[in-house]
């Protein structure tokens, strides 16, 4: 028996360019759901604005199901990171809240340029659903230790965690509903404004 | 030619009926649009809710599409009068804003139960959904209004009021997708708090 090599490996450089291409499917993807809505759009709409032929996306994805879990698993990622960014470099309950809320605003604006994906989870296999669903719940409790910590602390009111984090989740993923790229406000404008906002409600609220 | 007499008009307590039961099925349609959305609902499953048969909800909608329109109207017709009480019942823009939105909670947890009917204007015809939308705008002005007053008056910090109020809305219409009726934390108390949160927030924010 001769062994067989298994491939070489992709050189950096190749896997770089797969990481890009990947990344430019995935945002396109995201404009074409925004604009057209995700059943509407199909494999030949994401591959025209990327500029590349339907069968060259499948070297990345399956289908476009597939396409969309991808954009919910890395932005669950990346709220996952601003968590982990906000406790390591910030001591205050309201900073770190304030942190979160501006990124995660940047995040909507930016990356995600207003694209209402998030409003489709029905739209996921069973399995994928549950796992975007399981990590939008961690999201919501590390959300929700904060302001805990913010409430025995002394720094915010005595609110429920759980009520305040609805609130502040609501204002942010309401972003889709309403935020146009070309539009005059900003990203970090606006999550300027909503972290004063929603945490000033907590830091600064009458006594009862 | 002899007159025709015109039809008797109906008795006081024939129309108290007629609106109570009119009522009836709105809110059972509310309620069947939130468990099974209104794409699934059939005139059949909502009349079974009222406890009548299909045909005699003929005699207050046209069709599905005419219920979907009176939830709309009625509901956008009682945040209105909110802004009228409000104006009428308090001197200062944060006691106004905080009688708003305390009962704008009220209107999405009691009388809409939770139902994200609001997510589905794309399912009216053009002409509903135009006037939707004009009233919906209407309504974001008036808010608008009111923070743009707090802010001249010095109430407010110098936010702009057109975020500050997408925050607000965002935050109140994301309760359709959260809340339930049964659920541990009341309308009233879920008011108090959205109130005290996104008001807190514009009145007592720290200079930047």
């Amino acid at each position: 028996m001769s062994a067989v090599g298994s491939p070489a490996l992709p050189s950096p450089h190749v896997r770089a360019k797969r990481r890009r291409r990947r990344a430019e499917i995935l945002e396109a993807a995201l404009r074409a759901f925004r604009d057209q809505g995700y059943h509407a759009t199909t494999l030949d709409d994401i591959a025209a604005r990327v500029g590349v032929r339907k069968t060259a996306l499948y070297h990345y994805f399956p289908d476009k199901e597939a396409i969309l879990y991808a954009c919910h698993r890395e932005s669950l990622l990346e709220v996952g990171r601003l968590i982990e960014e906000a406790r390591r470099g910030y001591g205050t309950a309201a900073e770190q809240l304030a942190h979160v809320i501006r990124e995660h605003v940047r995040l909507m604006t930016d990356t995600l340029q207003g694209s209402p994906f998030a409003f489709d989870v029905g739209a996921l296999s069973p399995g994928h659903e549950r796992r975007v669903i399981a990590a939008r719940d961690a999201y919501e409790r590390q959300l929700r230790a904060i302001i805990e910590e913010g409430v025995r602390r002394g720094e915010f009111a005595a609110v429920s965690p759980k009520v305040a984090v609805f609130a502040i989740l609501g204002a942010i993923n309401w972003i889709a509903r309403w935020y146009r790229p070309e539009g005059p406000v900003g990203g970090a404008e606006l999550g300027r404004q909503f972290a004063e906002h929603l945490v000033g409600g907590l830091t600064c609220r009458r006594a009862r």
